[in-house]
């Protein structure tokens, strides 16, 4: 535990600490880097800012560290029970970040977001969201600068999870079922499809023409994927760097899940910062599900963000913006590429990436449900997963390692997904090689 | 923020300090109080010690502590967002029991009683659920032992509710819509009433009657009233107690909700000892729903602690035991009588009781969640309901004061409740004196 004073006052920006930088994202229609300009129409001016900031550190302004303060900062805690029943030398700590209002990370990022809005003079904000984590976060936010919102929700989950829906109706958020008459892009879906459920590409679409459409004082906001994201979240590894350093320890191995990157790069990137500056060797391993294997078998190519192309051009760790991931729970990682940091990391092969199947995930959540008492969202269950198998190949070598990995989230809004599982409705989805080339194989050819 | 080695290692026992002993519970057959040996048939004998312990402080064991620690010591936070929704001169700050793994304060008490019974050598455990708050407690805390357990789980809730009823399956707990198969008492009831929806008077009945079938190797639970159940939660109070001397100040007024008065003690009782052994004047005050007002309009009189009347005669302030609570949201607050402590305790005039109706306490929440960000349990809201009360005269007497409720737990397996609410079907209920008069009538006149 750190006392409120010992809370971190910047985030980490590792694009200063990156030898080889991450590659710069593209105007589609000119193929040239895109503008402060450009992404200005679409995202508040602070994070366009610090999008393409060099500093290694930025003060995080003092409106934002009180909100922060609301939770943070969050518990760093032993997680003697899963040793025990592991009967492991390695020691496991994991981040709490469950301990957020609405459950998990996200809400690290979605503060200074809605502030920098606010700051601008913004009034209306509009975003997407799939499993509504990202929803939620957002409409706590604007509740508490006093900004309106329209999320965009998936029209699935809409359905499936009205206890998400709820959540952000009781922040004040407006709640639209994706795709809905609001919108053109809706409409030409609803058009051809009445019955069409929605999906995160569709739900952006709409969330960005609305934004688009009211740009004297409507901005569009994202949850991952993009380098002032991944950033913002970095408070999550400068409070466990200091955590470990109060007790006089370091960690060899730092995992965290990945699904756009931000809960990753939260717990990843500071402790890289003491590997790139400081000369340390801390392994830092992503990991994602076996069924949206980008980082462990996608291309390294530029791509759009969304399914259906209306962002600039990423360069990124892809499965192609077609990939169409399997029906896992842990819908916050069913994402098909991942950021230019990230993904630049990755390719100079300074950090790892791995990926697990559906049930030795919910197994992992299910063992530290019992052993630790938090019932784990499907998303974490990935980094647990991971950490499992970490303190068992430490038991086979004989050796004690030390292993943190992040907790981003409960599941008390997900035990549906637990549901499926005791009642043996779930399974793992492998993906075939040719699927991968038939999504992959349409990319533009920038990256020699 | 108090660091993990300032969280207090003793539970306070306020019978130490009272003048005026609670009166003792007693057997309804003889009329003699209840002995030790009487309540171990029932009750682990570790918990059976500390209902009839005269020592002001009781030393929490080192297991106990380090269970305590997964998520201990809570945040005391300062609601600046909701001070200055209402332009106060007050100053409000709560303590955040919802921070631990299930949601709310009832680990606090679950883990403790599961511990005695597990240094007993006890296999299996007992108990009823209503909301499910308390059921979900001790599937934490068997697992965490290894203990089985068995939750009977008022049928209506079950259905209702069914994330609450996932949590205690995921932590390994069996169960069982009640009225079930399983008792003579359930089987009696479904013969005459094959869709009988259950009542928490019935689901004790079957948990009590399981525990009693199987003295060797099965005790019985209760998740509030009893007088070590309170003490378990004054954990609460002792931190808050800790955390406002190292902020220099101290709360003129401390408030809790109140169902069976486990978080009412818990926030409350460590203040209470600072009036009663430092002769301060801090007012402690309990918030009950308007629909079931024991504590305000109750007598005070010996009755049955369930609905059936298996339990000892305890003395409280009741409503009488065939009182039946309108069907408000907040679960936790429907139960007819206060405990003995509490009892003697408004009796002798030292602490405060006050009634808010249903729709003031939703419309606090709905503030509270706008401006703190965290959205409270329905019970939690009465706490919230009455600080908005206080804080208000403060304004209007131009006085500045400071002021401490107890969020016991957060809404977030709830939003049923607000989607009633946001729907316009919730209401206030007013319960006439005939009706209090007409179940208080047949209570056995035995305190003069």
């Amino acid at each position: 535990m750190l006392s409120e004073d010992e809370m971190p006052q910047a985030w980490y920006n590792i694009v200063a600490d990156m030898k080889n930088k991450p590659l710069p994202v593209l105007n589609p229609q000119t193929r040239e880097p895109v503008t402060r300009e450009q992404l200005s129409v679409l995202f508040a001016e602070g994070v366009v800012d610090q999008e393409f900031s060099q500093e290694r550190y930025i003060e995080i302004p003092e409106e934002v560290q009180d909100m922060y303060r609301i939770w943070r900062c969050t518990p760093l805690v032993r997680a003697y029970g899963l040793e025990k029943a592991l009967d492991t030398p390695a020691k496991i700590y994991f981040k709490n970040e469950s301990t957020s209002p609405i459950g998990s990370h996200k809400l690290n990022t979605a503060i200074p977001q809605v502030y920098y809005n606010y700051k601008q003079g913004i009034k209306h904000l509009t975003t997407e969201t799939g499993g509504g984590q990202w929803g939620s976060a957002l409409s706590f936010a604007c509740s508490k600068f006093g900004l309106d919102l329209k999320v965009f929700m998936v029209k699935a989950s809409y359905h499936q999870k009205p206890y998400r829906k709820l959540m952000m109706n009781t922040w004040g958020a407006d709640v639209i079922p994706s795709p809905s008459n609001l919108t053109d892009a809706g409409r030409a879906i609803l058009a051809q499809d009445p019955d069409c459920l929605g999906s995160l590409g569709m739900a952006i679409s709409e969330a960005v023409e609305i934004a688009m459409r009211n740009q004297e004082t409507t901005r569009y906001t994202l949850g991952s994927v993009l380098n002032y994201v991944l950033m913002h979240q970095t408070i999550i590894g400068e409070e466990a760097v200091k955590q470990f350093e109060k007790a006089g320890e370091m960690p060899d191995i730092v995992i965290g899940c990945f699904g756009g990157g931000s809960n990753f790069a939260g717990i990843g990137f500071p402790f890289l910062r003491m590997n790139l500056a400081e000369g340390r060797n801390i392994r830092v391993v992503a990991v994602e599900p076996q069924s949206c294997p980008k980082l462990t078998r996608g291309v390294f190519q530029y791509d759009f963000g969304d399914t259906t192309g209306l962002t600039p051009l990423i360069p990124m760790y892809t499965l192609g913006h077609n990939f169409q991931p399997a029906d896992i729970h842990a819908g916050g990682l069913r994402y098909h590429g991942a950021g230019a940091i990230v993904s630049q990391l990755l390719h100079d092969k300074l950090i790892e990436a791995v990926s697990v199947p559906q049930m030795e995930t919910f197994e992992a959540g299910l063992l530290f449900a019992n052993t630790e008492g938090i019932i784990p969202a499907p998303e974490s269950a990935h980094a647990i997963a991971q950490a499992i198998r970490e303190a068992k190949k430490a038991k086979e070598e004989g050796v004690s390692k030390t292993i943190l990995f992040n907790l981003s989230g409960h599941g008390l809004i997900d035990m549906y997904a637990y549901e499926q599982y005791f009642a043996g409705n779930l399974k793992n989805f492998t993906i075939s090689d040719e699927y991968i080339r038939s999504t992959t194989s349409e990319l533009p050819d920038i990256i020699k």
